[in-house]
């Protein structure tokens, strides 16, 4: 990085800057650099057809001899997605916590990059040394388990990661291990990346225990079956669904590829602990009485393909809903998701089911934590620089307010963009510089193949359909052989548009003719005097503007 | 209908039940029916490229010499935006408030309507009276002025619609008229038709003065320029902006075509009163001190050609965000414009604005009455049948439950669906049978003409794109004349992709030479065979599965 000096710590991010998603977080000193994260992003609705975005690596793929390895914070895919896309441009090892490792290694497997890869499981104990650097790990508590915040040691001093964090006092699994946050806070931290997800909720985020009390005395109160929905990679969530379905002498039958995924690995690893006959097969289900079942699900986002949308729907194989079925939505939907998980809720009412959904019913937690746990993690680092990281613009910059309240001096809150490197000595900090830092879009099995023109016709398809215009010319006496024909997709129902078809056929053919009377050969004036007639009449007749593609064949 | 008995009242949605939007409803007697509203609902994603939905009109068109008019509750949208395509399949007079009517003429000037329509103003006291049935009216508060519930005599008994209501005790307008609705209950209500929408909200809706109060605080602390964005159709909303500039001496400049209109006809008809110079021209705003001006416009929901959107991107014409700018959303954003909304917020934040928005400010209060409000209207109606109207089903569900609360039998609370009659006698109530209640989609100025085919069509186009294989055939000798060539759109960009294509055609080339040698004639076969071989091979190589369409030319 020729814009960073020798004695500075350059810290940028590819991704989780002004974004939520594709987390991936860079630092360096001199040639040696630490990645933090490598996740994906869920494409909004405007890129049509994509299936993930992932950050530009150029910058890691140019230095790859520099990086020292890839350290994961926890196993969400915002964090863990981009791996395999990443690990194609560069092999470098992987840092990272127990179940964070069995989630990538069923990514890589799935990728076929499993042999290639070294995974290395870490511990909070763990310090993993460089020649400059060195990195060490503070356990934290998030909607996963095996959750830590990274510490990078590096000459001008530590820059310190939260990963994803809230602060539960009554956790699931082990609680965030304060002690040691203070003890780095106290050795002292040059500057904190932060999580600001929730740096517009006030207050303190409800403890994931409280949950479980809701679930509880929602299988107490219920008498027929229940339908669970939640997040898969929440395997503290599935626990409790699992302590009170044995409570209430109920079996658990587990349906949807990851969930089922997530309660194997959850038990291989002991956080999904139960007795042995807990867990039952799908063909069991009928055997039992309503009020012994639970039927634990993917679909709470909605998903079109998840279970609980085919239950919803009535198309599932094996689950129909039935007189007394309670669905509890455990969950809130991402915001592009509402209009998809309102509709599966109403096809459950409809269907017969009860649903419990909403924040009202408390069954449901955020794993991010809110002002008074992000301003908790300020005072017990008491950094000297501060850069709010994954979240929109707007929860960055209430981030930094926070910070500044927590006496972080407001010229050394750094509110950056993807790509932009931050230079810090022992006692300064500033923006240096830029590094590449687009998006990369994934369909299919192509990255990066997609580009705005695509996409953009992708809009006008979508929106307006097309019409093909196919005509054949005689090129030696500059004739019309045959056609226009008109072919259209998406634009109106061609068997009920008769008239307007041989209006504007004989249009085209009109316009044509005068073109060839000039005895152009220039293919291109043809097709355009065929856009410039068609579109406008199109347009006229159906307030319209489909895309005209004319395809014109030499006879 | 013959499924209703000659002593049965009718009363059916064309839209409005299960869904929030295109509202039309029906109360029919023997050969007299009175039609309540005539809305529309704007499409949800997956109808791509859909304008407007509005419900399928045949029954109405069927019956004409039996309407006796269209009694519109209040002028949104949703109640009055299908009126123009009502019109167009039956001319039937229109009675509405001051305000509706207003709104109505503006619309039909628009589609050339105006000319040929009766349209009556009417007031609460008025009376409509036909043959065997009669109108009357109550005043409603609700987040447009002028809005009514309306009363149907028959014989049978009265059939009440609320329209869309709140309780405001503290209205900006006129307060309802719960003198009014007492008395109707207590003269007998045989079915009420009530706003379900908000009845998953507990408690009662924040009244209107409060925000008004919240408005004056922000204008009274804010030093550099406002920029108020709301729905230009909160005609109340408008007036309290309007009072509070007054207040601290800040003058009103207005952009968005719909909020000039707003208050224009807000103006006309006395809801929205200032001094003569409050209201200021474009080119003056930026001669007056930044704290003497108000910036009030439209796009508060993030809709990408509204006012405020063009702001936050840097491409209004007039207005660029400088320091100091307080940007106010005065709205809250609807389930499927959470994401564009975020979006606009961002961008003004990183344009240096202020930023106020979300429900912790008091800055916006929904329209509709919660819990406690329907609760109340039930109490006050008494009615003997209760249908619960203008929600999801979720919705239409729980409001039932409050009505049974409040003393209705359950057995005596139809949650139905479109198109689904409701046969009353005076002491009975079924569902008694259906009639057609679609819904047509309007794309431009085609109304109805987009079907399931086409729509599936741009679904595939808008996520895989298309590709065309074009190719002439010689039939006297059974050889490729010309071709294969590809041409593709929204697939991949096609100048990167060249051996993609090479090898493609190549391929189908093979397969065509020897479906050619079998001397076939059938275009389809070589249709088919183009298809089934471009197919599989795209998908191997890309994963996607694009639109393909083979183009045979005869030479």
């Amino acid at each position: 990085m020729k814009f960073v000096k020798n004695d500075q710590t350059a810290v940028f991010a590819l991704g989780g800057l002004g974004e939520i998603g594709k987390n991936t977080y860079g630092v360096q000193f001199q040639d040696e650099i630490i990645l933090i994260d490598a996740g994906i992003k869920f494409p909004e609705d405007e890129l049509l057809g994509i299936d993930y975005v992932i950050p530009d690596y150029t910058y890691l793929a140019k230095n790859v001899d520099k990086i020292k390895g890839l350290f994961v914070t926890h196993g969400h895919e915002d964090h863990i997605g981009g791996i395999p896309y990443l690990l194609r441009e560069l092999n470098i090892p992987i840092y990272a916590g127990k179940l964070a490792i069995g989630l990538i290694k069923n990514k890589l497997e799935e990728h076929g990059l499993l042999r290639t890869t070294k995974l290395n499981t870490i511990g909070e104990d763990d310090i993993i040394k460089f020649r400059k650097t060195s990195v060490t790990f503070f356990r934290t508590t998030h909607s996963i388990p095996d959750s830590y915040g990274i510490v990078v040691k590096t000459p001008p001093g530590n820059i310190v990661h939260t990963g994803d964090f809230k602060f539960d006092f009554t956790p699931v699994g082990e609680p965030a291990n304060l002690t040691k946050m203070a003890e780095i806070g106290k050795e002292g931290v040059l500057c904190l990346l932060s999580d600001s997800t929730n740096s517009e909720v006030p207050n303190f985020t409800m403890s994931e225990r409280r949950v479980g009390d809701s679930i509880n005395d929602i299988f107490r109160k219920v008498d027929g079956r229940i339908i669970f929905a939640t997040f898969a990679s929440n395997i503290h969530r599935l626990q409790q669904v699992v302590e009170s379905a044995v409570l209430t002498n109920r079996k658990v039958a587990v349906f949807g590829r990851s969930m089922e995924a997530a309660i194997r690995i959850g038990q291989e690893l002991g956080y999904i602990q139960a007795p042995k006959d807990t867990f039952i097969d799908h063909h069991q289900i009928n055997r039992l009485p309503s009020n012994e079942v639970v039927i634990l699900c993917t679909g709470s986002q909605g998903e079109p393909m998840a279970a609980l949308s085919r239950i919803a729907g009535g198309t599932h194989r094996q689950i129909q809903i039935q007189p007394g079925d309670t669905v509890v939505f455990s969950s809130s939907p991402i915001p592009g998701n509402t209009i998809s998980v309102n509709r599966t809720i109403n096809l459950l009412f409809r269907a017969g089911a009860e649903v419990i959904h909403g924040s009202l019913n408390d069954i449901h937690t955020s794993g991010h934590g809110s002002q008074e746990e992000q301003k908790l993690m300020l005072r017990l680092m008491k950094p000297k620089f501060f850069m709010p990281i994954h979240g929109e613009f707007r929860m960055q910059k209430m981030h930094a307010q926070l910070g500044v309240d927590c006496g972080v001096e407001p010229d050394n809150c750094f509110i950056m963009d993807n790509g932009e490197v931050l230079a810090l000595t022992n006692d300064s900090a500033q923006i240096a510089g830029k590094i590449p830092s687009g998006s990369v879009y994934i369909d299919g099995s192509g990255i990066g193949d997609i580009g705005n023109i695509v996409l953009r016709d992708r809009r006008i398809l979508s929106e307006e359909g097309l019409v093909i215009v196919v005509v054949s010319i005689n090129m030696k006496d500059f004739k019309i052989a045959s056609g226009p024909d008109l072919i259209s997709r998406g634009f109106v129902y061609m068997r009920e548009s008769g008239d307007l078809i041989n209006e504007a056929q004989n249009l085209i053919s009109k316009h044509l003719n005068k073109v060839l009377e000039r005895r152009t050969s220039q293919w291109s004036e043809i097709k355009n005097e065929i856009t410039d007639t068609l579109a406008p009449y199109l347009y006229e007749k159906t307030k319209r503007r489909p895309m005209i593609l004319p395809i014109i064949m030499e006879v």
